[in-house]
């Protein structure tokens, strides 16, 4: 995306692109059928789950102005709107803990003005809601967003690392909570007494923790060994979702002479509830803020401006990271403009305005992806299967899998070329023919591998669509209709989700992996490599990564404690900000350029000669590490690869098979790896096969 | 070992056969250095603990007439005098779970009985002590052992599975208590209140799950990522005792207004405490038995004659599996002999007998396994260092290892040719430098990967010797004047440490493994292959295997049914050994005998000629997974082989490298292995490795 700054270009071209494939992004999710439920229900709680103890969050600082009632409804109804008319679909809207943040210190600003007070609190912030909008309209319309691309790893990273350690945060503060008496409710009840106190924490620690591992397990279903496959594919889908409903059940397990209330569960009034929607004619009084006010609303208009206009982009882009392969357009600006209107109607309507919100946004290109293989799996499978039962060939194999291929491909205007996947399919296949000589010959499992070989040269793709959001959207409206058995999950449950939500976001970022390669042992970083395509661990020193993770672990740690200071805490994204010029002029100074490009690549530097000695190495894995994975493993990997590297592998996988000699690359850390290559074990097996 | 019944000739063979090697038992011990505190400490913990919940359970049902101190005393008396003058030194002696059922329903019957009474309950248990000595001296006099080879692995795995169900029934039911009134203390005082007690049943339930899931990973901390290689092997060693102690610390972080007794902590009087050593004068009491009762001591002997006979054999033989490749003869007629003389001692000091215990016993030699390969493993790898920065040739290198290794054997009486080892090290390396064609050029890593290659070819061999049990023994005898500390070890950890026992004996247990087998998806049941060669899954249809297992199974469960039969409950292993002649006689009308013989070996039955086709496979296996294994994980699999096969793989793993041609042996199960055979991917690689 070029640098320009010329007003309304970016909001035009954004929209142009948009347009383009608007209709298609329905009859895609559409075409999805009934698997489109797995990554929405996903999506769906991990967006509404949050939302809801924000919520509690906020009534208990706001005194009841704001509940889980408003939050819910400025989730769903920016949600709704966004999938619809919003530029990128993958971006999931919500209303985050910024903006709560945010919210409590204005209540205790206007509670302590007496000609605001209470009363006036939703008005008064209603007016820094239009203030906020004007802000990022302006923001969007003067294409503020074509410097996204200097936000480079190294920010967003960071950023995806600081919001897991809040959710982790928040979840080790909720279940120690469970042990003290909650600042709501009267200490004279039963089960506050010491003793039920005890016994609720203790209780806590076993729901929270139940909850975390088994949906942590869960996830990994697909690589089971036990129970059959299309169950194992069911619990990794709907795992999570069905745990959280397993262990409200067990909540409910101990009855006799246990009080209740224990353990505590979700507190918030019904929609329907007297008082709840009191907030909905706030406009009304907009204009009973004294003017002084109006004018002052200005000062946390632009503190919240600077935090969306960060936090909405750095969510788009990691929902966009470049090896998801999206073929569909970015589209920051226009994004920012709609957030705008967004913001302006929350802030009429008297509820908190919802931005785009991490991790839940890469989590749903994530779902989406794994979505996108299992479809695609399923039809080229079926395709190669008729054909081997034809005892076609190879190439006649190959045509029905690319038409196959190219049926799935919807033509888009802004695509990078789709054919690149069957591309390689080819090469490969006619390298295994030629290899053990059957080239012509009718093609049989051996030579052609249905599930493993496809799943090996599959891209990764994303079914990118409009429908998996918003039905996610209208489900968080749905649970405003549904608070009566929302308030059955126990808020133990709630900390134990909070805590997988942050672990969920860790893998892919390679900055967590840094921080891991770290405390590996020397002898052991090899499998760094296998696991995850890490350029960087063979071409950069490891004195060079230490140093430079240590650096970003220590800023890190700065923007983590600044969250902390009750006013200043809302400007952490402005710390992150500043990484953006750091990045580009302080690092350069400390480490070399190609070093650099490959632990943080930046549009904005030339990519630099290491990358032919990495591209070689990349495939030396790929192929030492395919024939052992399991296509359900290499399902799971493909979701947790780290950044920027997949592309790579596969655009020049053939090229590794021909050209890249090996001994020139033998990597710095993977002694295992050269040792392979080396192995008498596959000479042997070599000596065996041929053809007798 | 031939069936003979000849007086005396059992027991005569077996002390010929220790004597021999009686020295080197010290000798080897001694030399092994500190490393042998590992085993030592492993099984010290295993064999205490449950002692020590035994001698609670003692107390409550003997109305403190026993208690841990009794069982304490037996356990660590009997081990030393075992571990000293016994036969075989692997057998670990303790008080089981039977002793204890039976002392229980005695104290019952003695309490009745107006001239026994509690009082009298001793001295009469002692001539109880009295009758069984004599009946198991006679036993062993008489040959019963040699019937052992009858017992094969179907009752040897059956048994354990058993014992292991116990233990678990145990944990389970120790953490549900935990929310109970425990029977010996007042419901009055603070603790036992509902509220606190349900805090203490959370509670319970935290730390038991906290030390299982801890103790379980410490185990596989050798195949760990993270962390440095030793600390790694530390943690692998010591783990389960540290995590103990941990979870220990962990109980005592509540404190303020948290009451005494939360959570409870193992109870037990101190040996020192009054009353406590009162039984050890028992002896002259014994005389004031009305002579009715003295002979009438005579029907629960027989049923304590029959347990023991069983129980202190099976324990015996698991403890000596063929994989193991035990160099130093079995001693199961003397060891019974010795034990009737240990049953006297402990009847007449008025403690509960100890007999050899399951899963401890086969747990011993697992890991004096583990320290007998790290000790193999140094000294090699050592050698082979030297002898490559020395630039020999393969067959000087050779000519070194063969030295060193011989260094590391004692030349022992009764021995299996123990060159075996390094024979397939130097065909197997001569084989890779002819394929990579360097036979006589210096050898370098790739030729010959020292780490690896030398876990590959390693045997499975065990660190015979009399020191760690004798250690092990005396340390369960230190807990008697440790006892204020042992005492503040939560009760719920004890039932957590159950837990873990109960699935520490798991892996290698091929029933259980066929068990698992069942609920395989049919596609992943290749994998079974890869980590215990299990030859039975490519020998044997699957239905017949499952058959098998099925009826194993509702004989487990019939003999786990009858044990919650007060009585008969002592006599499950009457149950069990009827499952020797049922082996013998009654399945194999049910199955064939090729099948039969892979599923359960029994010596009495020849070799079938399914073994040719089956070692061939092992090899397959062998090959195709080693390159991806890691030296430390190779360690832990090595110890989690399944029983009988490891001996197959290693003795005719040359035999497979050269003649066994492998497409005629595709397995049944494993389409991923044969897929790789064919695999393009090693093909490229055999391509670039062709010296230039």
């Amino acid at each position: 995306m070029e640098e320009t700054f010329v007003p309304f270009r970016g909001i035009k071209k954004d929209l142009k692109g948009r347009l383009l494939c608007y209709k298609q992004d329905w009859t895609g999710g559409i075409r999805a059928g009934i698997r489109i439920l797995a990554p929405t229900t996903y999506i769906f709680f991990a967006s509404a789950i949050p939302v809801i103890s924000f919520g509690e969050q906020l009534e208990r600082d706001t005194e009841g102005s704001l509940t889980a009632v408003q939050t819910l409804a400025s989730t769903a109804l920016c949600g709704i709107i966004h999938s619809i008319v919003g530029g990128q679909p993958l971006l999931i809207l919500g209303v985050a803990e910024p903006t709560v943040l945010m919210y409590t210190f204005m209540f205790k600003f206007a509670k302590d003005q007496k000609d605001l007070g209470q009363p006036l609190f939703l008005a008064w912030t209603g007016w820094v809601c239009v203030w906020t909008a004007l802000l990022l309209v302006l923001l969007s319309v003067l294409g503020a967003c074509s410097i996204i691309n200097r936000f480079t790893r190294v920010a967003g990273e960071l950023f995806g690392l600081l919001i897991a350690m809040l959710f982790m945060q928040q979840a080790i503060k909720g279940v120690v909570e469970e042990f003290g008496i909650p600042k709501i409710e009267d200490a004279n009840q039963l089960a506050l007494q010491p003793s039920w106190r005890f016994g609720n924490g203790m209780f806590a620690l076993v729901l929270s923790f139940g909850l975390l591992i088994t949906a942590l397990k869960s996830r990994k279903a697909r690589s089971w060994r036990y129970g059959a496959g299309w169950l194992r594919g069911f619990i990794a889908d709907y795992g999570v979702p069905v745990m959280v409903v397993v262990w409200t059940g067990v909540s409910y397990m101990p009855v006799n002479d246990v009080p209740k209330g224990i353990p505590r569960r979700l507190f918030s009034p019904n929609p329907w509830s007297p008082g709840a929607y009191t907030n909905w004619t706030v406009a009304k009084e907009m204009l009973n803020v004294p003017i002084v006010y109006i004018f002052g609303a200005f000062i946390p208009a632009t503190m919240i401006a600077v935090l969306y206009y960060f936090d909405h982009s750095v969510a788009s882009q990691l929902a966009q990271q470049k090896e998801f392969n999206l073929k569909k357009p970015s589209s920051y600006h226009y994004d920012l403009l709609l957030l705008g209107f967004l913001t302006l109607l929350c802030g009429l309507l008297g509820i908190p305005p919802a931005n785009g919100v991490i991790p839940q946004s890469p989590m749903h290109t994530k779902s989406l992806a794994t979505l996108k293989h299992q479809l695609l799996r399923r039809k080229l499978v079926d395709t190669a299967r008729q054909s081997i039962s034809k005892n076609s060939n190879l190439s006649e194999l190959y045509e029905n899998m690319q038409q196959a291929y190219d049926e799935m491909q919807t033509p888009l205007a802004y695509q990078i070329p789709s054919s690149l996947g069957l591309k390689e399919l080819k090469e490969s296949t006619i390298q295994q023919a030629s290899s053990t000589g059957c080239i012509n010959a009718p093609v049989d499992e051996t030579v052609f591998d249905i599930d493993k070989d496809i799943d090996d040269l599959l891209h990764v793709e994303v079914k990118e669509q409009r429908l998996s959001n918003v039905l996610q959207a209208l489900m968080v409206g749905g649970c405003l209709a549904a608070m009566p058995f929302i308030k059955k999950i126990p808020t133990s449950v709630l900390w134990g989700y909070f805590a997988f939500m942050a672990i969920e976001s860790l893998p892919g970022n390679q900055f967590w992996e840094r921080i891991l390669l770290l405390f590996t042992a020397p002898s052991r970083r090899y499998k760094v490599l296998e696991e995850h395509h890490a350029t960087f661990v063979e071409t950069v020193p490891f004195k060079t990564v230490a140093a430079f993770t240590l650096f970003q672990t220590v800023y890190l740690l700065a923007c983590f404690g600044i969250t902390w200071i009750p006013i200043a805490g809302v400007l952490f994204p402005l710390m992150i900000m500043l990484l953006v010029p750091a990045r580009q002029y302080l690092l350069p100074k400390f480490f070399k350029g190609a070093h650099l490009q490959d632990l943080d690549a930046a549009e904005y530097e030339e990519a630099s000669a290491t990358y032919n000695m990495t591209f070689g190495e990349d495939d030396v894995h790929s192929r030492t590490r395919t024939p052992q994975v399991d296509s359900a493993e290499v399902l799971d990997e493909i979701m947790t690869r780290s950044r920027g590297e997949v592309r790579h592998t596969n655009s020049l996988k053939v090229k590794g098979l021909t050209q890249t000699p090996i001994d020139d690359t033998k990597p710095a850390y993977s002694p295992r790896i050269s040792q392979q290559v080396d192995s008498p074990h596959l000479n042997e097996l070599r000596v065996d096969k041929i053809p007798k």
